[in-house]
C-alpha cells in the first residue's frame, strides 16, 4: 500500500481528503537550489478547486514547507510540504453505501471497514495537491537543465483538439501552462467548455484526454527492464485518480499500420541526430531518443454525479439507491493538467538525477 | 538501469540476445511449492521462435533451474533459471547504423558506445523468455489460489476481434492459452493471419493489440499512491519491447461518454457484491474490485523490416541507408501473448503475497 | 541520502534541529489498530530533553498525527506525525567552524555549503524524536502479538551493569522502560550517575553502552542475504547519532573462545525447541531462533563539550580554536534508551508483517 | 527473504551450498569498464577452500560471466557471474537434527521443512563466493578512482594483532591482500596459526576479529537517516555468516572515556582539512570525513566442529546427540578476509556511484 515512489528523487505522500492535513516529503533533492515560491503557488492554483469547470469546494491549498530548506534554498535533506485541510464537509459522506466507480468498496474490503471513507480518504483526488507541489519543484530544477513540460486538453468527450506535431517548443509548452483552458486549436475550446457546462447542468460528468509533452530530455536516459521511461511514467500517471489509459507517441496509429510506415527514420537535423517522425513519442526500448517525449492520458468521467445511482448497503448486503451529495467536478480534466505535468516532471527528474 | 522489479516477489533479470545466457532470479517465492516443469515448458514453447507467424531463428529455450528448488519444490531461497543462447548469428548486426524504432541509438548514447549492439543486446525481445519462465511459475502459484490469467489477440492492424465481456471464466482463459492463434471470434482469425503473411511477403511488419484478463483476484488488493494495480501492471507491461499503450477496462469508451453511463453500478449477484458492468476493468482507485481485471496492450509493428530504411552513420555523423539482415518476426503479437500473461501473473502474485 | 527505511513497514523521516518541524510518515501500518496515545506520550517523554542527566533545552515534543488515523484507529493509509520545533536558539551555532566529531564538515562538503548547520540540521539527535514516535506505535502492535522490547544501561564509561541472562521476561523489560535510569544491578546506578554528573561539571561528556532485548519473536523470521535480522537491526541502529558499534549476543566472548564452548546447544524446554545458552543473541544465519534477541549498542561520548577544542575555519582554511555554546547532554545514554528500543521495535515489526 | 542489496549498484545473489550453481547479478555497473579477469581470479582464490587453515573441500570457484560484458568491457546491462558447484558430498548432511549455532532450525521453521538443508543451503558460507566476485569488480572500479580496500587479522581467539593507526596507505593495504595470513605485527602470526592448528587437532574451532580499512574515500559521502555509511556497511557485513559484531573506529575505547579525549580535532594537513586522530573511523553522522574508513568485524568460531554436541530431533521432538561429518574450517577468518573486503568495496562503490 506504500505511498513511496522513486529511485533517485523519492516521494513519500500522505493525507486524506477530510483529515487534518495532506502533504509530501521529497527525499534526495539536490542541495543549493533556490525555490521560486511564486511559481509553486501558481502551479497549486492551477489545480486548486473553484473554477467555472470544477467543484465549488474552495481550498487555498497553501503549502507550508517545514523541512529541507534553509535561507530559501534546498539543503539536500528531506523536504516536506504540508497543506492543512480547511474546507471539509464530511457530513456529505457516509460509509455504508459505496459510490459507483469509486474505490470505497475496495478500501472497505482491504481495511476490514477501517478506512477513512470521507471524500474517498487517502484515494481522493485531493491527494494530487502534494503531487503538484512536488512537480512544481521538479519543474524548476528541470528548467535549469533546459527541460520543459506542458500539456493540453486533447479531448473532452468526443470533441478532439489537434495533437502535438513533431515540433514542440519550450515557448509553446509554457504558453499552455499559463492558459486556463489550454488547447492547440482554439476553435474547439468553446465546444469543449459547453460540453462540460451541459454535463454540470444535468448533474452528470464527462471524460476526455490530456496530451503532455516534455522537451529537452537528452538521449540515452532510461532502461529496458523494468524501469523504462514508459514504465516509470505510467506507474506515476496511474496513481492519478480517474486515469484509465496511458499511450505513448502515436501508439494507436502505429498498431493499425505497417512497420515501414510506423518506423521513425533517423536523420541529421542541424548537425544533431534525430528522427524524421516521432511516432514513438521520444522513447525507444525504454530509453529517450532526444526527441520530445509525448504521451496521452485517458481520463474517465468523474464518478461523483448527482443522478441517482444503483449501489448496495454493505451492512445489510442488499441492493439500494444512492444519491450523492457534496461538491464535485463535472469534468476533472482542467484541474488534472498540472497533475499530469507534475507526474511527468517528477519522473523526468528522477530519471536524470 | 536496474533490471529489478517487485516488492514481495522480486525479479532480477539478465542477459543479451547474443550473449552467453539469459535468465532471471526470482526472490521471495513461497517455500514448498512443487513446480510443474511441463507447464513451464509449455509456456516457454508458446513464446519460442519458430512458428509460421514468427522469426525463423530457432531456440529450444530450455530453462535450467540452478538454485531455489530442492526435491522438486521451491525452498524460498532465490530461484534462478538460466537459458543458454545457442542459435546466434551475430554477423547480421553492426554497430554503426542504428535501426529505426529500435533502442540502438539510445543505448549507444547511454553507454558511450559500450553497448552490446548484437540483436539489441539487453533490450532484445529475447529477454522476455526469462519473463515467461517467471510468469509460468507465478501462474502455477496463482492457480492454487483460484486466480487465472489468459489473453487473446484483440487486433491485428485494423482487424478487430471481439472484446472480453463481463463474464470471463477460468475455462475460457485456459482454452485461449492452449490455442496457437487465440481469438474470441473465430471468424476474424483467417483475415488476421492473412494480414501477417502478407506483411511477411512484403518484408514488412504489422502491429496490433492484445487483450488480457485475470479472474479470481479478490477485492481489496492494491493501493492508490503509487502502487495502484494499474501502476504495477503498466510498469511491468511497458518493459515488454514494442508495447506502446496500456489501457484498462473500456477506457477509450469511458473517455467519450458521461459518468452516468460509464459508472459501474454496484449490485449483488449470488450473494456477492459485484458490479453490473466492468467498464473499469476490475480496478478502482488502484484497488481490485473482485471483478475480472481486464486490460489492453497496444503493440507497434516489429521495427525490424526488410525494406530499405533511412538512418545515420554514428561514426560519420551523416545520413545513410540501412538494409536490415537477420531473422525477424513480421508480427510479434502471437509470441507476445504469453509474455503479457506472464507480466500479469507476476504482478498479481506480487500484489497478493 | 534518502531518509526512507523498511520493506513492509516503511518510514520516511524529515526535519532539522532548528527548522520548522520534524516528523515521520509511516507507510503500510496494519489498518484498524487503536492507538494508545498516552503510551506514545510516555515514550516521547522518555526521550525528551530536560532531565538531570541531559541538556537543559526543553521541548514538549508533542506529536500531532495529521493523517492515517480515523476515529482513533489506523486506516492503513500513510500515518504522519509532526512535531513543531519551539525552543530553538540558533544563534548558538555558526557555520564556519565545524565541531569536532560532529557531521558538520561532511555535510558542508556534501552540500557545497548549503546545509542547515544549526544544531546539526538533519543530522541532529533531535531527529530521533520521530523515531521514538514510530517505535511507540510499533511497540503497541508488537505487544498484541506477544512481542516486547526493553533495554538497560550496560555501561557508563567503564562502569558496567550486569548483562541480560538467558531468562528475560516481558515483565522485566516493562519494568526497565518505566525506570528513569534502568540498570539490572541497582548497586551500579549511583556510580554511573556520579560519572555523568562529574562529566557535566567538567564541561565534558562520557560514553557507554546500551543493551537491548526483544522477547516473544517467533523462530524463523529473517534471511541470510542481505536482510538478516542483524543487518536490519544494525542498519537502523547506526542511524542513531553517536552509535559506533553493534554487537549481538555474546559476540566478544565468542570471538575469544572455541566453537565447542560458544555453540548454543539445542534442547527441549517445556516441550519447545530452544537453546541451552543464547550466545548468538537469538539470531542464527540472520534468522530468529525463538530465543530472546539481545544486542549491545556502543555509544561514544556526546561530541558537544564546553572545553575549548581545536578546529578549522572553513572559509579561511586555517586552524583555529572552537568554544561550543548551546545546551548539550553530558551523556546521551539515558535519552538514547527509548530510541534504541524504538529502532528494535520498528525492525521487528517490519520483519514479521 | 530477499537476496537483493543496494541502491546505485544492486546485487541479486542466488545459490545453495549443494545445489547446481551459485552466483550473483550486479545491476547498474558503469558501462565501458574493462575487467581484469586475473585480479578477479586472485580474489576468488583468496576465499577458495583448500588452504592449511581451512576446510579440505576443494572448489575451483571458477566464475563464468554470462551477461553484461562485451569485448571484455562492462556494457551497463546486468552482469551475471555463475559458479557451478562441483565437489559436493551431500550425504554428510541430514535434515532431522539441526546443527548447534547454525541456521538449520530457523530455516526449517521458516520454510515449514522445505529448506535445502545440505551444507546450510542458501545460508552457507559458500554463498560468499559470489560476493567476493562482485567485490573484486567493485575494487577494480574503485581503484580507478583512487579508493583502496584491505584488511588484516586483528585477533585469533585472544591473540591480538596491532590495530591500524591513523596513517594507512594504499600500498600497505595492497600488501595485506597479497599475504596469505596478513597481520600488521609479524610477531603474532605464528601464535595465531598455532591456535588454529591446535583447534583443528581437537576437532574444534576458534573465533577472532578482522579489521578492514578503506583509503581514498572523499569527504561528504553518506547520510544520517537511514543510509549512513555505517548502516550500509553493517547491513552488508552482517550478511556474512559468523559475523556477530561490527565496530567503527575506536568504538570500544571511546565508550570508556570522555568527549574531550574521544573527539577527533579538525586540523589542516598539507593544505587539506583532516583530523588529528581518527577515533570515529572516518565516518561522522553517517557521512565520510575523508579520513580512512576503519572498522572491525567480530567473527564467532565456526559452528561446525567434530566434537559430539547436544541437539534435538525435529521429527521426534526429543533431545539427542549430534556428530557432525563433512569438511569444515577450524577458523574461518583467513578465508573471510576477502569477503569482508568485498563487502566494503561493494558498499563504497554503491555510495559514490
Amino acid at each position: 500500500m506504500s505511498g513511496i515512489w522513486g529511485r533517485n528523487i523519492k516521494l513519500s505522500i500522505f493525507g486524506e481528503s477530510h483529515g487534518v492535513a495532506i502533504g509530501v516529503t521529497i527525499h534526495d533533492l539536490p542541495a543549493g537550489f533556490r525555490l521560486d515560491m511564486d511559481e509553486i503557488e501558481r502551479e497549486m492554483a492551477r489545480r486548486a478547486p473553484g473554477g467555472e469547470f470544477s467543484t465549488t469546494r474552495k481550498e487555498a491549498d497553501k503549502v507550508e514547507i517545514v523541512s529541507g530548506i534553509f535561507e530559501g534554498k534546498t539543503t539536500g535533506a528531506p523536504l516536506t510540504g504540508i497543506i492543512y485541510n480547511t474546507n471539509t464537509r464530511s457530513k456529505d459522506y457516509q460509509p455504508d453505501i459505496p459510490r459507483p466507480s469509486h474505490s470505497d468498496y475496495g478500501w472497505w474490503v482491504k481495511t476490514e471497514g477501517n478506512n477513512d471513507y470521507r471524500g474517498g480518504g487517502h484515494s481522493s483526488g485531493r491527494i494530487t495537491a502534494p503531487l503538484v507541489f512536488a512537480g512544481a519543484i521538479a519543474k524548476q530544477i528541470l528548467a535549469k537543465k533546459g527541460i520543459f513540460v506542458g500539456s493540453h486538453i486533447l479531448a473532452i468527450k468526443d470533441i478532439y483538439d489537434l495533437a502535438f506535431g513533431t515540433q514542440i517548443t519550450e515557448c509553446m509548452l509554457d504558453d499552455l501552462t499559463h492558459c486556463s483552458f489550454p488547447v492547440l486549436d482554439n476553435r474547439v475550446r468553446e465546444s469543449m467548455q459547453n460540453e462540460i457546462i451541459s454535463a454540470r447542468k444535468e448533474g452528470d460528468s464527462v471524460g476526455g484526454k490530456i496530451q503532455c509533452a516534455v522537451v529537452g530530455m537528452p538521449a540515452g536516459v532510461g532502461s529496458p527492464f523494468f524501469h523504462s521511461l514508459e514504465s516509470e511514467l505510467s506507474s506515476m500517471l496511474f496513481s492519478i485518480p480517474a486515469v484509465k489509459a496511458v499511450s505513448f507517441g502515436n501508439a494507436e496509429d502505429m498498431s493499425k499500420t505497417y512497420g515501414s510506415i510506423a518506423n521513425d527514420a533517423w536523420c541529421i537535423t542541424e548537425g544533431k541526430i534525430s528522427t524524421k517522425t516521432n511516432n514513438n513519442g521520444g522513447i525507444l526500448g525504454g530509453i529517450s531518443t532526444g526527441m520530445p517525449i509525448v504521451f496521452d492520458v485517458t481520463i474517465k468521467p468523474t464518478p461523483s454525479i448527482y443522478k441517482e445511482q444503483d449501489s448496495v448497503s454493505l451492512s445489510k448486503s442488499e441492493e439500494c439507491k444512492l444519491q450523492i451529495e457534496g461538491r464535485h467536478d463535472p469534468c476533472i480534466l482542467v484541474r488534472a493538467l498540472p497533475v499530469v505535468e507534475a507526474a511527468a516532471a517528477i519522473v523526468m527528474l528522477d530519471a536524470i538525477e
